[in-house]
């Protein structure tokens, strides 16, 4: 019989009993403030359909790359926890069979934070009160898969109990936002908006570059045959996603190089791109005009720009053959950022209008770099610990290392960033919690007085995200 | 009506109470220790004149870097701010004016050093009770310009009231030193040395190097057209200096990269740098094989050779362009040192009578090189946390990262670089109770006798500056 | 009269009551645990012969270069440490004087490990009760000396006291093994293995690599001649080194980097690497190569893998060129994994057969590039906070870096890496105390159950590195 699961009130929170009181006092204050979620990966069409999510496996296990990267780091193979393969080969299919062999390695996830974000989902949102291991596998499977059934788990009723104020999505420009025009028409009040997402059409090393650009063209009227006419459809698709509420866009490039081409040279790079035929050192140089080009749109139409380099993409090859991108595979690399923004920041870097919010998979660019340039420049915020730092270590690191330079207000707030979306009142308890544990050592070392952290612990909790994004 | 301006005398000291009882023990023992401040950029004028400060905001807001830029980057003008531009155009000059606008933003500073810094000020040397912010904006400005005008806080009573046992401060060799000469001939017992920083004459791409070289040469009697020459200037300089109380020099060059020409080489690149036209390589090699060239001087003049590299000067362009340097648009980066200082350690690495005390900015280097370096090389020791890093968390992190592998005493205690004169003893405060919270914590892990915690926290605060730098 | 010499049963723990409650419960369980020492350099003469060790000099200072670098950092000559030179040059060979040289200096130790495991050794090995300072040289001196005569104090006395369950030391292929078959043939119980480290045959920049191989064929039979016999060689050898107990490979190359390159091209870069005149460049092709090579061997012979790269060797010339390899002078470098590995990964990254440990000197690659490749790839490990990170604080930030995204079980436990025989169980209580202490903070702040960090100490302290390394 499995030992009872926990979700002590005082998680987080140092043992010292001074910090600790401080804690809960500033937490007591944030907890139940409503989630804004800014930045995200949750399907629209859930939210448009409001059906009942199919299992706890293909609810929890299979698209959570977090999970099953670190199954496979202990020789549990992909084929087995049932993700799908893109070359046809078999993959597990009964959903029981891969959640016991989740529940016989779910020691491995000790001190990660899928560990913490589970175990609140089991408890706060299952109600389950044993730990999960292998002799409560069935257990756990016959009481999620009961209760997923229920109304109370369709994805409008739980946005509406996780007390969600906004949820973004990201798509694509070539989305044609179906799910989003469907809920808009449905009449429910909850406030699901898209992200502009431009990768799969201005970074030339995109599967499927060409036919991208080919069906941006089809989608805007626009024949993307030149610089301009692609400019003018990338601009097209942003207007329709502001419509569909979107209130930022969202780049995910290799490295933060940024260009600032004049116009003649920009037109000749995108007829090589277009060509299909450019180098590597091309393909880096158009998305690097991109970025730029992109700031120069959001100074017109307000969106707010997001940037977050530095992941090798898809680096284990094998893995990516069989099963395709987003497999856990993404390893960050060491990310420049003073060299790499300047051609940006020459151009737009004082314009109070703009705003550009960076991330970093690079820890180490958070004092040497980020905390610096965003505690200069009008038009740069920080976003919050990214990724594998979106857990309780990586947010204290990045408060340590960015605090004292940029304050707290160069930064953003937090982004749950993630497609689980039955985790995500998790992830925003683990941050405001970690925000409060955090500001309660200052509190308690005199480096801060606690009203003032009070109303920190409020806008890191919910005023910064709100204001950044402008939602 | 503001809150109470809380000046803790626990401040900095972890909650713990046991902790904190240490931290209290070991901090008795150094708080009135002299304050020996060996590396700064305070003007000796205010010395040799002792004429009051004009007001507030002149001494407080428009020199001081760290805090304009803050005000920067959340979207308040430079020029709202009175910093005076080196174009000509429109800058506020109604200091209480620019006053009010810093009062009005000072919550930007929470978590930052600049806050404990000014805090202190305002407490310990003004006497005041409340919290500077909007409603308490003229108030304080009242206060402080009313007591700027009082004996007890010109220059020289500041200094002896400071404790200050010795100040040094940093000219240009192109500085004819008549401040420091007038306050040698005043009979002031105050001791205000000079240090000798020749970036202006030995970097190639400082604004006006060929005139500066020019008037080396007229200041020397050296004609400085050959590299012989040259180097006879730069040393007669030095000697002139060391006339002046100069212990020090100091090198602030983009890399840490040194070089150890043959004569006909440097002769040629100083002949190619000279014309005023010579490449960016050519101008990091210059550089690079200066300060192996003022190395082999120290070893002869006895003067302590202090290397601050890896700041991306005036990042900011428009910026620079309107305002010029300093203008809190230094940008860090990534730096190398077991590279670039081999040149000069495979000449000088073992000399014990010479002492090279080197800064960093990018604090991946602690433990990964200058640790390393420092804990081997006779002639290396460690500068503390600079600039940024020049705060509790990047106090913590420089001793957590440094302390096992160089040891304390490959250490030289605190600098504290600025020119904010009111602030010294509250920078020297905070690292001295950052230093005794660090050293409390070894102790009680009992990883150190509090007798021997006792020691350091002296040579911390005051022996080891002292001794490196042969004051 | 010296103070006393302290070892608080609480040392390491955190001073609050509550964590060190818990660290204390945990380290109860694993303290009494086997020593499982995988990967160190004691030298098995000790244990084949088992005479007592000569003098506390020769022992404890002239081989530990943790010990003689720091003195020679603060001026005080090699020679004078007895340090043996290699050009015939005089050094100093009255122990008990280099003793007293030593005592003089023990002050600068304060803060590094080498003092933890120096104080132990004193305490717990020999007893003694005062600190060691100049006014107890004597006293120390007489009382190791007088010790080390003792049967208790002979190697094979100590292995079995120490509680070693096993122990590997390090040697070349081209070493004949004799004392491994001598302890072998000796029918005494204490299980001394190898570990089988080709640098000198593998990498061409290894001083004498011409000799090596030529070496390396005679023991062989095989000519060497061709990569292919070149490979039998190398594979012969391994197939001995098992039989002597070795169950891993070590390589320690300046950086990560990988090669797979096809045979044609390997055989031709082997045939320029024999000629002696290769360049640096194929000197670090042919070693990338050869680290596939070696994974490839070991996926036939199941030798566990361990990579370490990324330290500069014998940065200081002068102290190579007078005193040669080891002494101190090794420094750490900027080091990237995610590019250097691929080749390899792209070729067995899947095998979970294979096992491959990697360790890191550039702390900066933790969080960004080995816990996310460590928690991805089934043939990646991650080694122990190594090298200058084997020490309270480098483990610490080991830990705090990596749990979170690899998790406890890609990482291998606690290595020792020591020549200093007798600090064996100092070393491996310091891991065991922070290992818990860290636990016990996770515990107290409700990120773990108690009942699994006690699990999780257990394996960190024993059990992961006896499966890790098939022991």
């Amino acid at each position: 019989m499995s030992a009872e699961l926990e979700l002590h009130p005082d998680r987080l929170f140092a043992a010292d009993i001074n910090l600790r009181s401080i804690a809960r006092r500033l937490y007591t204050e944030v907890k139940d403030l409503p989630i804004v979620s800014p930045h995200g990966h949750t399907d629209p069409r859930w939210f448009a359909e409001d059906a009942p999510f199919p299992n706890p496996t293909e609810l929890l296990i299979i698209p959570d790359h977090y999970v099953f990267r670190m199954l496979y780091s202990q020789g549990v193979p992909l084929a087995s926890l049932g993700v799908p393969s893109r070359d046809g080969s078999a993959v597990e299919t009964d959903p029981r069979k891969i959640w016991r062999l989740f529940a016989e390695h779910y020691y491995l996830f000790r001190g990660t934070p899928s560990r913490l974000w589970l175990d609140y989902v089991f408890k706060e949102v299952f109600g389950i009160e044993r730990r999960l291991q292998a002799d409560s596998a069935d257990f756990y499977y016959d009481t999620l898969q009961q209760q997923l059934q229920s109304d109370a788990l369709r994805p409008r009723a739980l946005f509406e109990r996780y007390n969600i104020e906004v949820l973004a999505t990201t798509e694509s420009p070539l989305d044609d936002l179906r799910y989003h025009q469907s809920i808009r028409r449905s009449g429910w009040s909850g406030r699901v908006i898209t992200a502009y997402r431009p990768d799969p059409v201005v970074d030339p090393e995109y599967e499927g570059f060409s036919e991208n650009i080919a069906r941006l063209g089809e989608l805007t009227g626009e024949s993307c045959g030149t610089y301009g006419s692609y400019l003018n459809a990338l601009m097209q698709r942003r207007e329709y996603f502001k419509q569909m509420g979107a209130t930022s866009t969202d780049h995910g490039h290799p490295s933060a190089m940024t260009a600032d081409l004049d116009r003649r040279a920009a037109e000749a790079l995108y007829a090589r791109v277009l060509d299909g035929n450019c180098s590597p050192a091309d393909a880096e140089l158009f998305r690097a005009q991109m970025l730029t080009e992109m700031a120069a749109m959001s100074l017109q139409d307000g969106l707010v720009m997001q940037i977050h380099p530095g992941s090798f993409r898809n680096h284990n090859e094998a893995v990516f053959r069989r099963f395709g991108r987003d497999k856990g595979a993404d390893i960050p690399m060491a990310t420049d950022y003073v060299h790499a923004l300047k051609p940006l920041l020459d151009k737009f870097g004082g314009e109070s209008a703009l705003s550009i919010i960076v991330f970093t998979l690079d820890e180490t660019s958070y004092s040497r770099e980020l905390a610096p340039l965003a505690g200069h420049y009008p038009v740069l915020k920080l976003g919050p610990a990214w990724w594998f730092h979106d857990s309780p270590e990586g947010m204290r690191r990045f408060r340590n290392m960015t605090t004292e330079t940029a304050g707290f207000y160069n930064t953003v707030g937090f982004n749950d960033d993630t497609r689980a979306f039955l985790s995500i009142p998790a992830r925003h308890d683990v941050a405001r919690r970690v925000d409060c544990a955090f500001l309660a050592q200052w509190v308690a070392e005199h480096r801060l007085a606690e009203d003032e952290a009070v109303e920190i612990a409020a806008d890191l909790a919910y005023g910064l995200a709100k204001r950044a994004y402008k939602l």
